[in-house]
């Protein structure tokens, strides 16, 4: 079977793969209703929050969106803080919503500065918003989310912090209450263990008052109407009801295994990959500090194609990893760490790694 | 086993919901670009037109709103017509986007008079759009869009026509290029016999030119940028891959079958529905000229509670049937027959819907 070690859509276990198979039911009736609302309940322990988490069908970058059209109106002004090619997502979105956009961007490879975000929000005491990658899986660099919410809290007490949290989720530590986080979203194909095509978000009552404000147009991403779906247990528009199948099993596992027990294995997978690239003679690109738990990025040696190497990995042994974005296209490699995997996953990518090296006639520099 | 007899979703064939638990891939990988390529192709025969139909991960109602998003303006001025829910949920889109929208509407039960859309449209020349339903699944009644079309160029033929061909395309005979409509849209839970999740897309080229000057914001549903990845054989966006297995058997079984045979098939299915419905001494909503091949609306009769008639067909008789909604709640029942229906499942319900009435106390009158 292919080791598929990337970013998203992860593997899936079996017992996850297996619900998809089962039968539709009326979104509209007492099946669904139930389904959805255990699935609703349990998802606030992943996201450790006390307020409702929806359920939007659509991907990460739709619940992004969401995040973002349901809190801000045109010409709002924002603070985007970028370390990679989701933080430059997110100002995209914000941009192409009329909001007016401040980029506070950062070395790749590097995580955000609080001082410098905080110093960033005191210049502009009208910031409406700052938008934060939590994880970002174009660099393999985790931001300290809870060290930026500290400053930006002290800098500014009613800006909102919205938190893409898509490959952190339920691998990293999150804390959406404690953090005073006031959107976070994630999605399913990340630390959910099921295919893409689910996307979950969670709105503080800050952001709930900013909602009524909001002059951004909206209608399938619309936050209140799924509000006000919830209580009759039904989504507003028609759901990815497979989906809600796998979910709904892969939750009993996560629970089965604890959240806290979830996450020590991601940060143990995690050190053990970078062990093992660095023992190959390999750079990471992350300074290891901020080295994330879910995805690696290694540099690309001098004279091996990034393309072909890709190339090799996938045909000759059956082993995906993922190509560099933007200003990294051709420069990294990255290898995906989150959701059902172990150390024996990475023992069988980082022997293919080496051997596909081997055969681009790469040389390990001696020691 | 459930007979699921509502406008979408569908039951599935084992076919399709088998190919639904197969692992992940990478979805900017080669393997990835040849399920697009071909599923792409295919999509092509079923809505009758020569340019590309995208994939996007969303329900139908996320169609609506990028068909509308991609080719308009704030303050644009838009025609909505509207004979139910959906025609009704269509303007909405429109005025949530800052369009200036008139709307015509038609008795529930009733389909729109071609006439009435040409006269509209000539009493307001700087229309930029028309939206119509082709099937209205809350009042069970089919558009003539071929019709609607004709009046609609005739009236002004610079005019966008936006047709939601969601409970219809892949039932209904529907021809994008040959009825000239600019965008039309579909999902995936509907004909298409794989549960919800996936939506289609296509532009003419008129609508392509709209494209370049609309200035809606948009990002998630931005058919440009599904136009510019689909050359590198991917989608923008993390893609609900197992759906995209389930589509690729469903398209093997619907070319097997064939279009003007799935067709024949499902106005078959509806008429003996509606002979059915009528033995039993009820009443059916649409005028028959214009009842829908694909979902049929009973008049609920006096002295039986529509919510009870449904609860007891779900709870003793394994038959779950839809609720009327809006101004018809309470006063239909709704019987899906799309996808993969034939008559004995038309049997099954009406038997079922039969007994239910009995056990209310309901007695057919007298011939």
């Amino acid at each position: 079977m292919q080791n598929l070690r990337i970013p998203g859509p992860t593997p899936c276990p079996p017992e996850t793969l297996g619900e998809l198979s089962r039968q539709m039911i009326n979104h509209r009736g007492p099946e669904f209703a139930d389904i959805q609302g255990r699935i609703m309940e349990r998802l606030k322990l992943f996201f450790r929050t006390q307020n409702e988490v929806y359920i939007l069908t659509c991907s990460g970058t739709g619940a992004m969106e969401a995040s973002i059209v349901n809190t801000l109106s045109p010409g709002d002004r924002v603070l985007a803080v970028s370390i990679g090619e989701f933080g430059e997502r997110f100002a995209l979105i914000a941009e192409a919503y009329g909001a007016h956009v401040r980029k506070l961007e950062f070395e790749p490879g590097t995580a955000a500065d609080p001082a410098a975000v905080a110093a960033a929000l005191r210049e502009d005491p009208d910031t409406k918003a700052v938008l934060v990658t939590h994880n970002e899986t174009s660099t393999g660099v985790t931001n300290d989310v809870q060290a930026i919410g500290k400053a930006v809290r002290a800098a500014n007490p009613d800006v909102l912090y919205i938190v893409d949290a898509i490959s952190s989720l339920g691998c990293i530590p999150f804390a959406t209450d404690a953090w005073d986080v006031d959107v976070a979203t994630t999605c399913s194909q990340k630390g959910f263990m099921i295919p893409p095509g689910l996307a979950f978000i969670t709105l503080s009552p800050r952001a709930w008052r900013a909602y009524e404000q909001a002059k951004m147009p909206r209608f399938y991403l619309d936050a209140g109407l799924y509000r006000d779906y919830a209580r009759k247990g039904q989504p507003p528009w028609t759901p990815a009801v497979s989906l809600y199948y796998g979910l709904d099993k892969a939750l009993d596992m996560m629970y089965q295994e604890g959240l806290e027990q979830t996450n020590a294995r991601h940060h143990d997978v995690a050190e053990y990959t970078r062990t093992r690239v660095k023992a190959l003679g390999l750079k990471l690109l992350a300074e290891p500090r901020y080295a994330s738990d879910t995805v690696t990025s290694v540099v690309v040696p001098e004279g091996v194609n990034a393309g072909q190497l890709l190339g090799v990995l996938n045909s000759d042994f059956g082993t995906v990893l993922a190509a560099g974005q933007g200003k990294l296209a051709g420069k990294i490699v990255r290898i995906g760490h989150m959701g059902i995997v172990d150390r024996r996953d990475i023992d069988a990518a980082i022997d293919a790694l080496s051997a596909a090296l081997d055969k681009l006639g790469y040389r390990q520099p001696a020691a």
